[in-house]
């Protein structure tokens, strides 16, 4: 285990975190930690040599560069991972997570943040008020892709919620729906621990699905069922074609279905009748401009993640071992907590 | 052929047009005629019993309803061809095309619009000025097509467009791209034919290609260079996976893709790869307020439809079935247009 | 006291309700009613002669006509008072409250619903979920001007809102903006019995002011304070000059400022600054299609407006007499409803 | 007259510009000039010691940083002038314009780039196809302005457009209004000599107003009248009670205006009559993101502004003295070129 991140120089507009960050690995589906290990690529990154993983953290300023005014040593904040350039069309047109010069933790050749150091531009931090915790600070992470999403399709007190998968990505989707007003959530998936997951953070109703194309026309009319309005913006968590499809066929006309899953790049899909009722497709990807909205969602209670810690573990070489052990078998691990 | 279309009666808010109305059928590509005239459905509608087919449509006006104030006997109009309830919840929220219990017509079972005499909405009947003729009147139907794409995908000046596909809808789509203002439209198609008709429409360029997905990252290639700048929006006018994924992959993050066409309703597409570039993929049905922006894009000569009128012919039996063979044959025809 | 409303022949689509309608009048700022009794006009409308007023309204239906599918005599509904064209560019372009030809119960010289029977298009009837009353019915009318002007500036779980005025406009839109999700609200008045009202509702704080253009700087600053973090949007629910410039000058720039009181036409405004700071400001007319909504406010107690019904009475003479007086005694009065 | 601007260190991603920089003073109304002459201020920014003017800036790179890629030594390019934080809200929401933290050429203590060495941010540096000179390219500056009022007023192909003052600001958003596609654009002010040069730049119609309110009624129905059809948008680039009453009475309900001229900051206004029409009030403060667009624009010959130079002077003392004096002359000189 390193023990420092990527780039180890203080600037003037940088903090340094030395203790106490807290850093997740993937549960229920690990397929980051997954793939880095097997295959050791993810789209078109390759990892060639060693590099510390982990994106998703908080911690404690120890250190802090002369320009930075809004921190002092000791806050505890929470890190937005991807440094953008402000150069780009992407940047400066307002959408700096499509940056074409992205620096992000764990994506190569950028070290991750599972580390017991950190250096980090100082506005890449956001400090943590009191009553939310460093693990929760670590949480903005995951829930910001839930509500980049949300923002994304749209989603508020008139938005009846499909959430497909419960999976992570898909609860903390249904933790910002909520926290965006939704009126309803039906969440669906395969398995049904997941499910009752799903039901215990909030979901309206639950619904299991099968895996199989086939059942796809029976499952949608049970899906709409539950939800007993209309769906007016679906969120597939899971990214297959499946899925993709329950996604697009339950949507009402003129609604959204917003692909935030990644489970396969090539799908097979009813596209053209869902363009036909004018179901648009959102992409997301990560997220912009989330942190200050998650940390207060989680001051205020609107948010509560604390449920999907389902696993803590501490900084050895032996801790380390088995909490990736852990999340790669799945299931009972939503997030698995390293606390230093 | 019969001599009227399905409603009859004269209501207080309604007009006949009887004398010059002029119908078009399809060409290049003629869908909606094949499909009726061999399998006799399209999408869900199914026609059971003969129907009076037709929906681009202009004519002048012979009786005008007690109620209606814009009109009068001899204006000549074109007509907008749906019906909408306004009492459903898409009339109400603004997209109206989208209306729950439309009436279109020769969609099953209204009667179409290819007969001598129609009774219809006065609000659906909007007077030509001088200058634009009955011929261009019925081209603001298809005409319509390329502007609710460019609405929905926000084409403007700033938005460099690529046009999938050189048949009517992609001819109709540049020609609505360049109203817009998009400042460079490039064309593909897999026929030389159509690429020279839509290089003589406006086309910037005008790119090969070939059926086969194998050549999509080649291709691709191919187009960006053709553009030389960004391809901010893709409209696919085609409707195929493979039409379909060339709009996805060329598309710069945070663009537009827009399905006008339906070819295929199942696609097998790269649609994680475009969604996390944040490429959203938006639907359109139809129309709606379109007719008077098309008809001022035709008095000011922002759009000329004349090109795309390519055989003309009367309203005689014999005139008819010859008309429909030229259209069914293809390639040669863009729009065949009756003259009553 | 009339008996019945303006239109009285039941057609095909329309409903009858002759039992239980509940109609109320205006409270703490007996506007409507003050400038119909005193000066007999209000904007461009002149009561000429004898008019029903009354435009808020929830009743039973008595007589459904033929074409009315989703209604059943018996069935408790809330009116939707305004009757739009359907063939004007704003009804077609989405925004039918901006209707040229709108018909509107209570506007010269359409009839008011302050009546035992009034006859009324079914679509503008909406059906009350068992658990929301009648009266609470009656009050989506003055909700729905709430929700309108929170959509309109785009309020939502990340919106800090202002709400200048706790009059009935402004204890509304106090509680449509909690219901979009907005994380905190700030209220100022010129009274204390309001502020403590808007309090007791859920104003997150209250802030007294005066009346004297002077106080103004003093004040933005107070306000700031008040409200802890920025400003996002600010609800003019006054409509003087004194109130429209705090609206201006505390909200954030990029803001928005929406004006939903009528008090005078005529301003006197630092426009400027705000507008140099691109604070927009963002108009509102009444409403559409907000009935949906609000029930589903009441139904899911997203929304009580109880506390806001201060009186009832009967629908005697006397009663009547009393009830306006009430109203127009201000005050303590906020909703005085008529129970027939 | 100083040889250098404000900062004057390369730092490894900025350029020095030092041949042949061209700089614009105001034409028509030389408002900024006359106000830093006179009084020295403008709005909260005092001038307290000798500052360089000037903010209107295109150049010749001679030097390049070590970390700039895009550019090289003897590249003409245009300058954005005001380089923004990237840490505030309002920066990595998308709309730098506002950043708190704005460093703007000629905005105290910042000096102008009026100078014969200039050291600027090279991602603010726009490079210049053949064919756009540098005069023009120092008039993307101006001309931003009217581009940014486009796009927040959502000018296009459907938008017809009043402009109401015909100074510089005026021209240049005439200019943009057009390249938006505006299918008509009425210009109104005051002044003879200005409204022939708008029609002479392409305005459909000028309208001859008097500065008195008195007058409002009249007028409107005459600026009516030239435009034919709906104003959907008006730019007020004036900023008088008299041009912003102007503005809100002669657009549409639904409309939309934009306040683009800053002539007096307290107004007062009909405000409430507009609002009640949902005719928003769209403020704009400088630009965002319009230099490409610009240069585009100037590349394809949508815009010239050419015809807006109407003096040009060299850059020494004597030259310098005779180019304000004329200036601030007013009426024939609209902008007035320095050449180095």
């Amino acid at each position: 285990m390193c023990t420092t991140s990527g780039c180890a120089i203080l600037s003037d507009v940088s903090v340094i975190l030395r203790r106490g960050n807290c850093c997740t690995a993937n549960g229920f589906r690990p397929f980051t930690h997954h793939r880095f290990s097997q295959e050791m690529r993810i789209a078109h990154f390759v990892v060639k040599e060693p590099m510390v993983i982990g994106h998703e953290c908080a911690g404690v300023v120890e250190e802090v560069g002369a320009g930075v005014m809004h921190l002092s040593v000791g806050d505890r904040v929470a890190l937005e991972p991807g440094v953008s350039c402000w150069r780009c069309r992407h940047c400066k047109g307002g959408r700096y997570n499509l940056c074409e010069d992205m620096k992000f933790f764990a994506t190569p050749p950028v070290h991750g943040s599972l580390a017991n150091q950190v250096v980090h531009p100082a506005d890449l931090c956001f400090k943590l008020p009191d009553g939310v915790s460093l693990e929760e600070g670590a949480m903005c992470e995951p829930l910001s892709v839930g509500v980049h999403a949300c923002r994304r399709a749209g989603v508020g007190p008139e938005t009846g919620v499909l959430v497909v998968g419960a999976g992570p990505i898909g609860l903390v989707s249904l933790l910002a729906a909520r926290a965006f007003g939704a009126p309803r959530v039906v969440v669906v998936d395969v398995d049904d621990h997941r499910l009752a997951v799903a039901r215990s953070l909030g979901a309206d109703a639950a619904v299991r699905v099968s895996p199989r194309v086939e059942d796809l026309a029976d499952e949608v009319e049970r899906i709409r069922a539950a939800m007993g309005s209309d769906i007016d913006v679906s969120l597939d968590c899971a990214g297959f074609s499946k899925t993709m499809s329950t996604a697009l066929e339950s949507t009402r006309p003129g609604g959204k279905v917003c692909l935030v899953g990644m489970g396969h790049n090539e799908m097979t899909l009813p596209l053209t009748a869902a363009a036909a009722r004018e179901v648009d497709v959102v992409g997301v990807f990560r997220y912009k401009d989330t942190w200050p909205l998650c940390i207060d969602f989680l001051r205020s209670g609107k948010v509560d993640v604390k449920p999907l810690i389902t696993h803590r573990f501490g900084f050895s070489q032996r801790d380390v071992e088995e909490a990736f052990e852990v999340s790669a078998r799945g299931r009972d691990a939503i997030k698995v907590m390293f606390n230093l």
